[in-house]
């Protein structure tokens, strides 16, 4: 099987961030080799789910040794598409734009936030952290410039989808959007779609249901 | 079947939040019946799919008619726990921290952030917007005297589990955790994950795959 037809589910997808960090972890301290019992203490999960999760990548233990800790990391960056670098515009420097610009999360998964975007004039000239913030209408120039290709949406759900065009005119063809609507776009155009409401809602459902 | 054992997909609830959204505004405009299609249409998904998250807590369409947009109003209310309102507390008065206390979709599901703590003493005694903050060795007698049922951290992975703890001690039941580590909680103790980095992640794994 070709490796561009490998789909790795969501659910494995969203624990890599944590093998990763944990294979870094090991890394750090020499470690060469870790059994997927010991990895999965370490996680907090089975290690039959870790194995599961594994498999999808060709991550094969060696009985008796182990899996080699450099070759998995490796995997997981080429998978998760962090051997390469991303450069990202956030658009809307509020609160939540300025905390994603300074977040070293994204960072550390090789996603520099290279530029912040607002139509707000007394915001314009000045950075959040090392970022600078530029007008909206510099977005087109701005991408090419600095190399843009992945637009973060921290904006208000009436606006998202006018800016959201602009994006589109500029060239985007990935948008992570913060923003809580939906977003029409062509269909050679990624959305993320990240909505904060949703977790706590999980939350506030289940501890209805426990508290009755 | 008795209600307690309506256990609702997560993809399901993750909508819930949009179609609430889209029924205030029928309801708004003094809306009393929607057809499957035309709700469909305005959420910009397809009609089965309404239909069947519909489905899972007793919303039947009236043939000819459609559904009651108070009544499913009223039932998404209820699976939401936001019939019920409830008071946050926000430990660590951050850019992400700050950023909830302010967010205005929290207040519109009924959650309310009534206090932010954290340990720098310079933020101590200011306000949020709206939002005390309060040093963290006040949270045990805070969350008594403002009645404070779900706890958020917004705190940095190393000192989580020990700030998890504190909350536990104080009484927490419900804890949103954006702190990028799994926390060791007893089993009556419900926990959200929010990964901000998974999002990004998602997306970039997929440009990669995209762009070759």
């Amino acid at each position: 099987m070709s490796e561009d037809l490998v789909i790795i589910p969501k659910a494995t997808l969203s624990r890599l961030p944590l093998y990763l960090r944990v294979l870094n972890e090991l890394k750090h301290i020499n470690m060469r080799f870790i059994s997927s019992d010991e990895m999965a203490a370490r996680l907090g999960i089975t290690s039959s789910q870790l194995r599961k999760d594994l498999s999808y990548f060709g991550g094969l233990g060696i009985r008796g040794t182990g899996y080699d800790v450099e070759y998995l990391l490796g995997r997981i960056k080429d998978i998760l598409g962090i051997s390469r670098h991303w450069r990202m515009a956030v658009i809307g420097a509020g609160k939540l734009g300025t905390a994603l610009a300074r977040y070293p999360g994204l960072g550390q998964h090789g996603i520099t936030v290279a530029a912040l975007f607002d139509v707000d004039e007394s915001k314009v000239g000045w950075k959040a952290g090392d970022v600078p913030i530029f007008h909206l209408s510099e977005l087109p120039a701005k991408k090419e410039e600095l190399n843009l290709e992945i637009v973060t949406l921290t904006i208000p759900a009436q606006v998202a989808q006018k800016v959201c065009d602009l994006a589109l005119q500029a060239g985007f063809k990935a948008i992570w959007n913060f923003a809580p609507v939906r977003l029409d776009v062509p269909g050679d155009v990624l959305v993320q779609y990240e909505d904060l409401v949703v977790g706590v809602l999980t939350l506030s459902h289940l501890l209805s249901r426990r508290l009755g």
